[in-house]
């Protein structure tokens, strides 16, 4: 694990502004590059980009016509019983390795990566053509790597979760180039020599977060710039975020 | 709910340098404003100061020393299979309305407050005098609204909690002033006219998130100061953010 041990001195979020609807097999390196060269703004090295899960998706073609779907037996089964389209329920259970919890409408699952989000991170929303849903990227960290390479900067795929125990969604990292998942306090003290406890951040996940809520979602903002972290360059990957199932007291 | 309407442009955190040890007792928001006058830092209305809960817990004498606690039956039993200082478990137990998951030296428990974290956020680094620890204040928006009128910003006081499925800790929120939780999209739609879902976001634990990378836990940065995020000033409670337990999935 990294280890980060300057911080920041200053942490900065703005947006990339005028990005365009992104259509399947969009560039999308290319058309932020070129967002950002009409801003006016030099990425450094040291810089991240964030980037909604949404963009990344519609560029890769992850996107399904609910028309074409046919459900399953079981995908009727829970539509009934959740009062949602039964076709949605067929993408969701496609996109699972397993339901984890289900409640009235609520349906968190298990994707094939091992993030816990709500419907396997299908989405009906911001997708053109009438009735048609965004999957997660097949491998987000590998969407990361391409963003990172042409873009020349560290990369956070971002989507929205929910959480256990507190209300409210935060962005969350689902995939990750270059920048050090956590910062890690240990095996530092504290003034009076203390060793720290508790101190390894998911330092990606703060990031995310707060780019989060700079992605004006009714304004077209799919990507922002995150300048003033420190970071060494290194193999990342948004896997490592992921605490294994048997690990986990609250699965 | 507090609907924000405009997003930030650019989304910046400072620290708050130069804050010495705060003893118990300390006017904490008057340490704060002389650090802020310092640096020639102005605190403008809409800035909100991220203010970490170890100093809040100190400033109101919420530390407990572990020489003068007499571990229960109970204490000794969870010490005995945890490993733990039974008199900080004591501690624990007293601080906890109760213990929600146990695992090896693991101890998750619901605060009197309701939050849902890892020793009832009882901590002990970071404190003076030996064998000593610091318990979450009392009401922590309550101290929150305090230093709000102290400092005449928002306030947002933080710690350091650990998450269900994810591995790394993220700086959440515990105690707010003036601020509002949330960043309400619902009721918005896309650029195609379908209503966005799941657009609740948890907005001030997005900002605790990133203020807790600016906090170095080494480097005495127990406040952080957050600009460029606009909002509309009314009542605000931590407790909004926390789930009923009733409709949680996962407790």
């Amino acid at each position: 694990m990294a280890v980060l041990e300057e911080r920041p001195v200053r942490l900065e979020f703005f947006p990339i502004t005028g990005v365009p609807e992104i259509p399947s097999g969009c560039a999308l390196g290319a058309v932020l590059l070129q967002c950002l060269e009409q801003a006016a703004v030099d990425l450094g090295p040291q810089d991240i980009v964030a980037v909604a899960q949404k963009v990344v998706s519609k560029a890769e073609g992850r996107v399904v016509r609910l028309a074409e779907i046919e459900p399953s037996k079981r995908a009727l089964g829970i539509a009934g019983e959740t009062g949602k389209d039964a076709r949605m329920v067929e993408v969701i259970l496609r996109e699972s390795r397993r339901i984890v919890r289900r409640r009235g409408d609520i349906v968190i699952s298990e994707t094939h990566h091992g993030f816990i989000c709500a419907n396997a991170g299908v989405d009906r929303s911001n997708v053109d053509g009438g009735e048609a849903v965004t999957l997660l990227p097949l491998d987000p960290d590998r969407s990361a790597r391409r963003l990172a390479e042409e873009l020349g900067c560290g990369i956070i795929i971002t989507d929205t979760f929910g959480r256990a125990w507190r209300e409210g969604l935060l962005d969350t990292t689902i995939g990750l180039a270059g920048v050090p998942p956590f910062v890690d306090f240990r095996g530092t003290t504290d003034r009076y020599g203390y060793p720290l406890q508790a101190s390894i951040l998911a330092a990606v996940d703060g990031l995310a977060a707060a780019a989060g809520l700079v992605m004006g979602k009714t304004e077209q903002i799919p990507a922002v710039v995150i300048r003033g972290f420190t970071w060494t360059r290194g193999d990342s990957s948004a896997q490592a975020l992921l605490r294994p199932t048997h690990k986990d007291l609250f699965l």
